[in-house]
């Protein structure tokens, strides 16, 4: 017999008690916010992360192609409208494109891919096909490492421009339009996998969703790592 | 050596010529249309057609999990606001509910889909997942039917109430809503379909697609005729 399921708290202590894998503890990321990386880090950084701006659209897609779920799909559009923009709204992908020019990266360089390395690419691909191929529940659980993402952005914003000053800080918009965005879509996600994971096993499996998700996040940053090498005195 | 290709409007009118197989001249929708379909046959047209319905967000996230250009994103993804709407409108499907309780289907059997029949379960399904597999502009391509939809909308506004009195002209706001969309809706899918096949071979495999698609539209109808046959004097 399987243990009984957690109850919500528990359940959502769980899945939160996994941001002790979340890459804001990565080596490079500590480096990064600690003023420690070089331009060129920085520029591997923002350039293969795009690659992962551009693909969150068609993760997103592929969560409402298959959803048949209309109150579901209706919340989780928005989530394609904020990257890729509306009247409104520049949209997430835009804005990266500043912070790369911030860095000294020219949209077409961000955009023809060069820089991205094929570590990173099969990270991200791997996220987009979970997402096509998954009940679109697991989809939903795989964003939830979104419940994370509000300390990154925050602590990029308070450290870059003490110690990038030449980064013009207008860039740094993308970080900070994702603080409420990324609160707003926890509150989704979490209550549809609070809603759909109820036995202990498919809790489980829920940790192992987000335990995957966690580790595309963290291989995207080893290959980012591996490629733009520390380069200290010896 | 194959033929040269069509111009722009060459090919254009030979998608357009296409549509002397669309679903208007289909032997259940000419009846429909001049009023000699019963109760039964309209409440199982609506409870079927609905099933495509529910099914159109999904085939158009499907479009954008597969499309990796962020301006046609932008505008695909209105599609989907269309139909599940969004604060401002309500959208396609709820306004076919009030279509379906108009005829006298309560909302409750309609999202039960037990009217639904396999053979338009399979249809619309294959429509879905030539989506999910197709190249995005063969998917788009595929959509181009919406050419022909604003003179069905616009044949039924005229016919229903002179031949269905007993049908609440409020529930036909479905049909007035699309015509105007359908027409923006064209006028992007065929600017993607024109730039996109070129060559005789492609525009050839285009009009195949859309041939394809119009054997959707044909086969619902099908479908639905052998499951409300024409009832009458022997």
């Amino acid at each position: 017999m399987s243990a009984p399921p957690w109850n919500r708290s528990e359940f959502e202590a769980q899945l939160r008690a996994r941001g002790a894998g979340y890459h804001i503890h990565h080596p490079f990321n500590v480096r990064m916010n600690s003023g420690l990386s070089s331009p060129e880090q920085l520029r591997g950084w923002v350039a293969n992360r795009f690659y992962y701006q551009t693909r969150i659209p068609q993760k997103d897609g592929a969560i409402i192609a298959n959803c048949t779920d209309r109150e579901t799909r209706r919340k989780w559009v928005r989530r394609i409208l904020d990257h890729d923009g509306d009247e409104q709204n520049e949209g997430g992908i835009a804005a990266w494109v500043r912070l790369g020019e911030a860095v000294g990266i020219p949209s077409a360089t961000l955009f023809s891919q060069q820089l991205v390395v094929p570590g990173v690419r099969f990270a991200v691909d791997a996220y987009v096909n979970f997402a096509r191929q998954a009940p679109w529940q697991d989809a939903v659980c795989s964003s939830l490492t979104e419940m994370f993402a509000p300390r990154i952005h925050k602590d990029r914003l308070a450290n870059w421009p003490a110690h990038y000053g030449w980064i013009d800080t207008a860039g740094l918009h993308y970080f900070r339009s994702r603080i409420s965005l990324a609160e707003r879509d926890v509150e989704h996600g979490l209550a549809v996998t609070l809603d759909h994971f109820t036995t202990r096993p498919q809790q489980e499996h829920a940790l192992e969703i987000l335990q995957f998700k966690l580790d595309i996040l963290w291989s995207m940053l080893d290959a980012i790592e591996k490629a733009y090498p520390n380069c200290e005195a010896p």
